[in-house]
């Protein structure tokens, strides 16, 4: 049984969503419409987040991987009560609007990363759910867990077909990262058609294989308390990252539910009006029944509140813990450079000798990671090459592998490194953190995806490429 | 129990290749030494090539895929009787050799693609298996089965570890291709230490997951039998492409053996005597003893054979099939293009109206289709935003999708831009084929390993990217 605030709720966000598409008369209104159910549970009910306050740090984070799907993440945001009023709704997909085609990072409140290129998304949270494990294992004591959030994230069929997903998703499990959670869109529709067509694998299987906890939604279009149980239970699982597969109808609602036709187009008119009056609803556009704002103003109370007590939380752990807080004040909050930070840099004048420029690199980072204790990050199984492992350096890995734990700051990240880059995008937006990642320069072709989103973010990721020459370098 | 002339050639093999690396002072000793035993049982039992003619269409393809393991495979090349002598070896990474640090698909005779960036190779394998099958099912009438072979691969943790080669194994579960046998060196050892450090899925289980046929081999190290058991079940397992776990030990005979240390350096003089005094060697350098000589000369004489056999079939098939031997001799022996091609072309003068390049492409591609049947190729699921389904064209499925067959031309790669134009490599490589890949121009970043390969290797593989600008294009 669904409750009438829930159903009219979701009702609400699909037919707002196919408005807003319609609206552009361009845009995705099949993985908005499908995907309503899974984001009005996690919205309502599961993101501890203050839209008054889009950057507090301990929120919940939450990525649309499928970022063409942005429709429904502005709808969301609106009703949640960021500043994304019904007339920025109005301009998707319009220049300088704050609702661009897909999510971007710099230019609407509540988008956390620049989503769209498919498997980025997933990618990104696994960094952000890194760099919480990190920020907590270093800053939370006993009863001041100043830093414990989750990260939410919905992928769909195309970002598990990308290799950047598997990459990422294979970490992640070896990292036991428990504070993340995936919802897969499954709807069995890609842009060419059935994935029947080219991507026929057990995605189930593939992700209890990386050591992900997985479960399954049947009833994904309607089935609003078998999402909100899984969601539940996936928070319960603490040392695996989760997976849900929710069984969805893309466009659901349309005529051409359930068809590739829906997936990147608008429906037109007389669809729009043909899916309103099946949820009930007249054929005016933008439209959001008060009780839905109503009902949402409260959700996003709920947030307001547990950012208050964060506050009140925050300032007793400054009181019983000075260091740690004005750490934690300068690199999470601030997120400023320790003062003189420069005059640990090692000096060299015309008269020094030659030196390989990645030996200076070493140098430099063995001189400043004891100074700058937010600098992490590693390489893509290149380490004695890149030279990136500082003297003392410890391992980021889950305390049970005994090779390390969450508040090491080195990174073996594998042969992965498209995965990597995308990954300390991750770590870079979450906040507090400057993430590196290290390669041969000519692998950085392989990550070249992820790279280019790092600058569109601007997100400060340092990236340390060796052996540029053939003279090595 | 080995063979005592097994031993031996497996013994020859792990000194020669330590001898190589070590004769340029630097390579990789550790793959070849633990590979050794898989290696030779390919070569002296399985693979049917004939190193006097080394570019016989119907060989089988044999792809290193961890490639900076390649004093293996020049080794195995030289014992095999391919035009790669003893002197040849002894030039092992100097300029101009015709033994490059990597496999160089342009210099070696027996190489049949350059790898060494990991991943890449294994998808090149999918590549030369969808090639194989679509030949096989467009040129083969009962009995005159003149494409006919298998693809064989060696894999590595590394390569396991790259998204590319899950897109790739994914899409290749999903095609079915029976013609292709993967052998993972497990050894647990990458460069920066145990793959403990950053690889703990479960590979077996990913690949099940993918529709793979999986094996596991223990004995490594020894078991000739063991490994020649599999493959055996491997090529009778024509439903599925088979992985075949086999564990060893990186470096084996190496005081520095099953440890990071014995991956990317040379062994050291005396660590090279102590290994050829364990295998019974005095400490000349460079020895192959004669039985070994001998041994393989008889391998390769089967290839030999088997080419003789074939050529005698192909005589019978052009008397049977004119028209299809006319075909096969034009594009898959000769590989020119059809007299006239460019009559089809569409013409445009300058009083036409402007048309949007992805149009244009679209009517080039629906001319030169029906008049070029060895170009096929296929989109990484933007097919009607590309453009690129040309009228009358069959997918490329095995047939008991019931979507289309391996005779059909048009490929659905799913949404993996990378394992895209890495297979395209592969199929380009396997030879009497023109692949094209396609997708949206700034996708191009996810692929751009493989696309750096396909212009490296002077691969005839189009590249139709659309949408190169804002106003579309």
């Amino acid at each position: 049984m669904v409750s009438e605030i829930d159903q009219l709720s979701i009702d609400t966000i699909r037919c707002l969503a196919a408005d807003v598409v319609q609206g552009a008369n361009s845009g995705h209104p099949g993985a908005p419409m499908g995907c309503a159910p899974m984001a009005h549970v996690l919205f309502s009910r599961f993101i501890t987040a203050n839209p008054k306050d889009p950057n507090w740090i301990n929120r919940d984070r939450f990525v649309l991987s499928n970022g063409h799907g942005c429709a429904l993440q502005y709808v969301l945001l609106h009703l949640m009560g960021y500043d994304l009023s019904m007339d920025d709704l109005k301009q998707f997909r319009q220049l300088h609007s704050k609702t661009p085609g897909h999510p971007e990072r710099l230019e609407t409140p509540g988008i956390e990363v620049t989503t769209g290129p498919l498997g980025q998304g997933i990618c990104n949270a696994v960094g952000m759910a890194i760099a919480e494990r990190h920020l907590a294992a270093k800053f939370n004591v006993g009863e001041y867990k100043v830093i414990d959030n989750t990260v939410y994230c919905i992928v769909g069929d195309g970002c598990l077909q990308e290799g950047v997903s598997a990459e990422a998703s294979s970490l992640a499990g070896h990292l036991k990262l428990g504070n993340l959670i995936v919802l897969y869109d499954a709807n069995d529709i890609q842009i060419d058609g059935s994935t029947d067509l080219a991507f026929t694998e057990d995605v189930m299987k593939r992700y209890e294989s990386y050591g992900w906890h997985v479960q399954s939604v049947d009833d994904g279009d309607s089935g609003v308390e078998s999402i909100a149980a899984a969601v539940e239970n996936a928070r319960k699982e603490v040392g695996r990252p989760s997976l849900i597969k929710i069984r969805t109808t893309i466009g659901y609602g349309s005529a051409k539910e359930g068809t590739e036709k829906v997936h990147g187009a608008p429906l037109g008119d007389s669809d729009i009006v043909s899916v309103k009056a099946r949820f009930g609803f007249g054929p005016e556009k933008y439209v959001v029944p008060e009780s839905v704002y109503d009902f949402y103003n409260q959700c996003s109370q709920r947030g307001q509140n547990q950012e208050a007590q964060w506050k009140q939380m925050l300032t007793k752990y400054q009181a019983a813990h000075p260091e740690l807080y004005a750490e934690f004040e300068r690199t999470v909050l601030r997120g400023e450079l320790p003062a003189n930070w420069e005059s640990s840099l090692p000096r060299y004048t015309p008269a020094d000798p030659p030196v390989a420029t990645r030996k200076l690199s070493e140098a430099v980072l063995n001189a400043i990671a004891p100074v700058i204790p937010e600098l992490l990050g590693g390489s893509a199984d290149l380490t004695h090459s890149n030279l990136t492992l500082w003297k003392g350096a410890k391992t980021f890995q889950h305390e049970d592998t005994k090779l390390g734990s969450y508040d090491g700051r080195y990174f073996h990240f594998g042969v992965r490194e498209h995965g990597m880059a995308a990954i300390c995008n991750g770590i870079a937006a979450y906040g507090g953190l400057i993430p590196f990642a290290s390669t041969f320069v000519n692998f950085i072709s392989y990550a070249c995806g992820a790279s280019r989103l790092s600058a569109l973010q601007k997100l400060r990721v340092l990236y340390i490429l060796t052996h540029d020459s053939i003279g090595m370098g």
